[in-house]
């Protein structure tokens, strides 16, 4: 079947994921709908992170080292801001401010999310649709020893430190699917649904959240193939690791296959780790092992097409 | 009498100026009180063009080749933003940006621009008050052929060159005089105001449009002092002498000082322009000779305290 994919992402190991199924897919083939519950305001200024990791990956100018924000980029903005004594817990490039310039006040101006990403994604030279879950705003906030933290200021002020007893997004129920997902949902020639490597919790249950994307998936006629985000038992960044060991899952794939269940027919797993097939497939669902370590744009292709011939999606 | 100095500033001769001032006059002893009829919302940045001249001149933080913005500018963020397709025709450096962003989003949370500059040049180690004239937005309009233009599109983007047969600023009457400017001019121990070396049309005149200062002015009980912003007749820098040959005023100095009329009771002029001493002190003028080019901190404070021996202040 060589119809229309679509993969649910959040940041940084999804958009490298996203990228190259952009990349082996033909332009127009592809939804990639993104997290938008790790978005916030801050200095007046609305960011997407997860949309940005996506525009920028596909766009070829994510700074790989780094692992976040642009490549090439400077921090003259944010030295003199700090000098203004203003906050200077995140982090904002001077490249990357354009995005959110930009993105801010076309918001302002009355445009929606959706928008202004479809505006930026083909003013980066962006073939493929990339799409907010929501264009309502929804706000992932994490409960920690002091009551509720918006996500951002736990991720980055915080470092991930305090521990997480209980997320949540605010604005669901009631957050209204945006129309490019919706659309890409209901496309008649829909061949695949794909969960891109991203945190189950933070970057993909977001998505889950949105009023009717879940029941949606539930009564998928498709295939949905989720990428593990482990290798090794180990997320290669950011704080899931930390938070599987929060909830006393200590069985890496296995936990994250469980957390989706039903809403996932196949899991991609890394080489590495093919001792938790069994296992999987026990729990119902179909193993891939592939190479799931993204170091370069060759990598993001390789697994693209792995997944894709997983789920049965013709190039 | 060594009391306090009142300035009245435009951007970047005013700045000059006013940064000499700064320097020569005990700390608290100075108000410059700056035009923000070039003020304007730009990509939903406030942007006040003459606000910041006095701020980074005063900070020492000025760049003296380009002759407008900050030293060490970058424009990592314009290149991008116009990768984006956004409005490029108004250039934002980088280290300038952070200005415009704290400024943004201090208005949004209710600051007023009173309080908003005070911070500002606080952050910045300035230790002299500088105030808007108004903290209600005046925004300065030519007239030419396209009828009414907002100053920073005729200024930047047309480059100054449609002939203005008009000069009007929106927002007067009805601005009010901001709380530091009315302070100024209230104190028992104000010793002289100073009109600054800017456009008396473009900077000097939307000052003296806010409800009460034209007024004030003329009521005053102290000398005021106006620098000439020509030097052989023509300015150093911006529409100045576009705008006099557009109103057939090719007196020079002779025009500048008949403009301000009984506004001032004196005026300082370059050296070089000695042959105009006698027809200034016809007109009611007095009349001192200086070196008002100002290439360096040093020529400003020079100019300064030759400004403020005219005006009868000590130092």
């Amino acid at each position: 079947m060589n119809g229309h994919v679509l993969a649910l992402s959040g940041g940084v190991g999804g958009a490298k994921l996203a990228a190259g199924l952009a990349d082996v897919l033909a332009p127009g083939r592809l939804t990639v709908a993104v997290n938008t519950g790790d978005d916030f305001e801050h200095l007046g200024l609305t960011i997407c992170p997860d949309i940005d990791s996506v525009l920028y990956t596909m766009a070829g100018l994510n700074d790989r080292q780094r692992g976040w924000g642009m490549a090439n980029e400077s921090w003259h903005m944010m030295e003199q801001l700090r000098r203004l004594g203003e906050e200077d817990w995140f982090n904002l490039g001077d490249r990357d401010l354009a995005t959110h310039i930009a993105r801010t006040w076309r918001l302002r101006a009355g445009s929606s999310l959706s928008q202004v990403t479809a505006h930026l994604a083909t003013s980066l030279g962006i073939a493929q649709q990339i799409v907010p879950m929501s264009d309502n705003p929804v706000r992932t906030q994490v409960h920690t020893g002091n009551g509720w933290t918006d996500f951002q200021r736990w991720f980055v002020s915080e470092q991930c430190r305090p521990a997480v007893s209980e997320i949540r997004f605010a604005g669901t129920p009631g957050a209204v699917i945006s129309p490019g997902l919706a659309e890409a949902l209901a496309r008649e020639d829909l061949a695949a649904i794909v969960i891109c490597p991203s945190n189950p919790f933070l970057s993909v249950d977001p998505v889950l959240a949105v009023d009717g994307v879940r029941e949606a998936l539930m009564n998928r006629a498709v295939p949905c193939i989720a990428v593990s985000p482990l290798i090794g038992g180990r997320a290669l960044k950011g704080p899931l690791s930390k938070l599987l060991a929060e909830r006393d899952l200590r069985r890496g794939n296995i936990d994250i296959a469980q957390h989706y269940g039903a809403l996932v027919d196949s899991i991609v797993i890394d080489r590495g780790d093919a001792d938790d097939a069994p296992a999987l497939r026990e729990g119902g669902h179909a193993v891939t092992l592939a190479e799931t370590l993204m170091r370069s744009a060759a990598d993001q292709e390789r697994l693209a097409r792995d997944v894709l011939a997983a789920a049965g999606v013709e190039l």
